[in-house]
């Protein structure tokens, strides 16, 4: 076993956030077993587990991902179109991001095209799929936001474990769509590739709590809009 | 802050599995309240944060959840037409749930038929609710999956801190259909309840491990079908 410091289930809760600026070391087999094997604890529906967990550290196969990542959010998520100078400078290109003064949400979409950027050299990428004996496009409900309830859950522990070994995450790129990974990965039919997530130690930033909205503001007392102010955390 | 012990994360994942006997004894609201605070470090999408925290203790909506909840146990999931042999002489009646011999399986239906049965005596049951722009029957895959995406990590976040005080939970009813949660707590329209968590201490059973498939059976190597035996874990 690879020597780690214990991290209070709390403290990960609390320092688990999204990391996109990931170093290209390798990570050891034997962490990155205990992590998936961590993973698989998570709820599964009827203990089904219906789910496979592809490592990606194949360059060639690291390096299509990031391809096509690069070209979804370009065009999907629209940051094609926003300008140089909303985005603080920094532009899908191989030149590296500019430095300067950023918001909040500038910092966040930098990350963002930092990671696609440097995506295929992140050391692993994992894959967690999905199969299911439904079709994807028969009823919603179950089929997709259930099938979800049986692994992204699991994905929360993966990402978890791996902050105990100073491993950054972060959860990308929802719901596979088309053939793409079905034919990149050999998948059988009636797989869903979840969500991608690069595994990788820190290159920048550090594990820190992740900024939300007051706690009272999301939460409701026995009915939808009875709420109060949530105490001082402490943290 | 109430005291506790300090529990490792990984611990803690591999402890945390689906508790269905838990007792009727109140959670401090201060734990509730850290609970909540560590459930909404969980991944959201843009930090969106889309997401409503029902926390019930009322025993007139936990009642009336316990009814509709028997019910679709009965229909949807066919425990109504299982034999009294098969599940162990387990059923849902208010008479408990006979002792004896069972199976790994025949224990699972039991416990499901448990927490049927006491599902209005749990504490509290938290209904965690998205609300989105899109319909939900628009396009399975951005509004059921992707939706799933950024809700159930902070939903096994919550499992994991509750555990981190000794409270139990369990992932129940995956998906809302219908008008049943928005009458009963006032939800605003296009929201959704992805899930019911009752919480309590743990009335029998412990903090065990989950049992899954062998973890080498799941993990794929660069490509589906690509394993390998995983180490010995050593727990």
């Amino acid at each position: 076993m690879p020597d780690r410091e214990p991290l209070d289930v709390l403290d990960a809760i609390h320092t688990t956030r999204a990391q996109r600026y990931l170093k290209p070391d390798p990570i050891p087999e034997d962490v990155l077993w205990q992590i998936l094997d961590a993973a698989i604890r998570g709820p599964t529906g009827g203990n089904q587990q219906g789910w496979g967990w592809v490592v990606i550290r194949d360059p060639a196969i690291k390096q299509q991902i990031a391809e096509v990542y690069s070209e979804r959010l370009l065009s999907a998520y629209g940051y094609g179109r926003v300008s140089d100078e909303e985005l603080g400078t920094a532009r899908i290109t191989r030149g590296g991001v500019a430095e300067g003064e950023v918001g909040i949400d500038q910092r966040n979409r930098r990350g963002v095209v930092h990671l696609a950027e440097y995506y295929a050299e992140v050391p692993v990428i994992v894959a967690p799929v999905m199969q299911t004996a439904a079709r994807m496009d028969d009823n919603t409900r179950r089929a997709g936001a259930g099938l979800g309830g049986s692994i992204y859950g699991a994905m929360q522990n993966l990402m978890l474990a791996a902050r105990a070994f100073g491993i950054g995450s972060v959860l990308t790129w929802t719901l596979d769509e088309g053939t793409f990974f079905r034919d990149l990965l050999g998948l059988p039919e009636n797989s869903f590739v979840m969500g991608l997530i690069p595994l990788g130690y820190l290159e920048r930033g550090r594990f820190s709590q992740a900024r939300r909205k007051p706690l009272g503001e999301v939460v409701h007392w026995d009915r939808w809009g009875e709420q109060r102010d949530a105490p001082e955390s402490g943290r």
